[in-house]
């Protein structure tokens, strides 16, 4: 990620706390090749999407009061569905909160 | 916050006592700019909102009685989900009461 | 509340033993400002309203059979949501049936 | 309750063993005063309607198969949901079998 | 019951182990008196019906895989609820598997 | 069971491992007598059919990861709902794959 | 499976960690025999589907936080339902992320 976006993100992460298990991702653009060098042809990018954790909520809460640890972290490669999250804008830019239930799998290098 | 405002505030949260998980907000004039200088451009206004805690409840029950505490507090600035939460008018003023899982996320300076 | 009021909701209260989670509200009347002295509009009154505790339930049963206490009291002032409750009259005075988890709040002075 | 009435619910009661948290419930004629003297008027009868309880089941089992016993006893007058419960006719008289969880609350002298 | 009808029965009851909570009645005949005694008018027949235990299953399963014993026997008669039940002809004659929280009461001479 | 048709179920069994609380059942044809001598009379078997056990999985698994075995075991002759399970074909026959709870009763000689 | 396209399937093993109790399955074609030798006639393979693990996540959480490891592993021939599963296209190859509730069994030699 280009410096001056990792600036960007780094300060949106600083001012957005996730609630519970809720995470920020910033959704790729449609690019043929991801992080880990894996080929998402276009149709692909029609059906499943990839991005970035930008910050990350405590974690769900169990019965007795503990949050649970999300398991994805700031800067993790992820593969989204198609559809839900929720779009927020910030310095005009889209950045979606999912629950981490959602997130479907980590890309790793 | 100017402080004729925040004497009002302070005087609902005196007399305004959610009750379990519910939080009462005070929903942010749609502003360019959030607390935490995010600039928020118009479109997220219309889907997320911003606003500030002014009073929450005691927290969720458990199965044993016990209150699990909110994890936000007074003062707190955070973001909103477009739809949900119940108005209430008091002093010819707008607040909205949310289930502490509504809220999607704290905004930090 | 006048000592003629009082001695009548007294009186339903001994009478009136509700089951479980559920009390017994009085809904007062749409006046311009609440007990605490907040000014209630006309608006609000049309969407949340206000009232009196005037008899609990021992509260809802937890998997061991035991009974885990409300959090609202005979006498409490309470803003409750506009629809739902079951509606009784008694003594020819309309008297609702909430379930606690539906109060929205306490009103304090 | 006129002795020979005591005795048919009596006898009824021996015989019906509700299971569970079922309670079978003998619902009064609409009259204006209930037994705790309570004026009742007319509309209250077709919204809310009052009976005594005739037989009672062991109560609701938890998860380690013990009952939960309920909260009520024959011979208490209850408040009744207008809608619910299964009709049983027996020895020509109609009772309803409701869940405790359905009864609104009981009504004391 | 008659005693050629008793052997066929049990020997249902040998064949036929009903799994979990559910338990095989045979529908009584609708006549005026159960076997308590009771009157049963008509009607009743139309709504509720009544029927005798033919066979039980071990019962529930919780959380530990332990079952927990049903709490109708074989030979109890039992009032039932007029629709459920899954149909089962053995020997030329209807059968119904229910499960035993849909039992509505035993009556007991 | 015919040696045969007991070598290929067999080879079946050994092939085919469920998962979780799900059996693997062969359905019976529908046959006037059933194993355990029933007279099974055409319209039950238009409603309920009945089977064999071919494999069975290890059981639904509780909150804490361990399995809780299921209560038919390879060989039972069973009863099961007309609706549902999952049919596979293999080896040209058919075969069903049902959830343990759905099964209704076990049927014995 | 031929060596190249096993280590095309290690390579996407490598990259993609599927979340929770999801797995990421290969579909076979549908061939009339399937690895354990059973003949899986055309009809079958439109209703139910055999594939290979491709990838697993951590398993399902608790109520503890602890994950429950997944019951298929990386490699196993596995019947899956028709319908469900989200498709993924990575080196322009079809994938299918299940969760592990869903798969139906184990294909064994």
């Amino acid at each position: 990620m280009a410096s001056a976006a990792k600036v960007a993100v780094e300060s949106i992460a600083k001012r957005i706390k996730p609630l519970f298990d809720r995470v920020l991702v910033e959704k790729a653009e449609p690019i043929a090749r991801s992080k880990g060098g894996l080929y998402i042809p276009e149709k692909a990018q029609g059906r499943v999407v990839h991005g970035t954790i930008v910050a990350t909520g405590p974690g769900a809460r169990n019965e007795q009061g503990a949050n649970i640890p999300v398991s994805v972290s700031v800067g993790d490669s992820v593969l989204l569905p198609e559809y839900g999250g929720t779009k927020i804008e910030l310095d005009a830019k889209d950045y979606f909160l999912y629950r981490e239930n959602d997130i479907l799998a980590k890309l790793q290098d």
